[in-house]
């Protein structure tokens, strides 16, 4: 008697109903540790105040003071987004004189968000 | 005795330190509404179950069945999270016979994953 206890990805043509497609979703398979960074990322995204945020910044860096005035919060509510938005790398701050100031950290997350402003929009 | 209840975006320029860069920042606001369904769109792909069936039908789509086998869950899992996702419109569904077949709603599902996944692998 024996046991199959291959992963599913390892298991032969004969399990899968259409293996062509299988074929291809293998080939751009993710492991655990990459999709729960992925998820990691997407849930940064998925409070409002940090959306807007984003938002305020997709197309210029502020700093923090008018940051927080075109948000419409308090600076410690906007402080405390942006530290958890630097964290998982979504925004980056560079000190200047008595100012500092945010921009996104780079372009995927530029593109990212517009990506899914245009799935709310037009979606 | 006057006081200023205008949205910070209404207010005049002498509020901010940069007014420029402010006048950018608001020219691409988006309001609470839009910003709430973005924050929402983000939320239903902050789970690492989810961010894998996005992933398996990210090139091809995929039946039911061979979608379980790929992730490698069980389909009652498979099926609770399809259904959160079709809710959201990030995936779709078509029968064809005995077969129910999932792919991603639409391009910008596919462009949203894949900026995700750039931002996490060259980030």
């Amino acid at each position: 008697m024996t046991i199959d206890i291959s992963p599913p990805h390892e298991k032969s043509d004969e399990h899968y109903v259409h293996p062509d497609q299988v074929a291809v979703a293998l080939e751009h398979f993710i492991n655990d540790e990459k999709a729960g960074r992925l998820a990691e990322t997407f849930k940064a995204l998925s409070d409002p105040t940090r959306v807007r945020i984003i938002a305020a910044l997709a197309h210029t860096e502020l700093c923090v003071y008018d940051l927080t005035a075109v948000v419409g919060l308090t600076q410690s509510a906007v402080s405390h987004q942006l530290r958890l938005l630097r964290t998982m790398r979504l925004v980056k701050s560079r000190r200047d004189g008595r100012h500092i100031y945010y921009q996104l950290d780079d372009a995927h997350i530029h593109d990212l968000f517009h990506r899914g402003l245009d799935h709310v929009m037009h979606g």
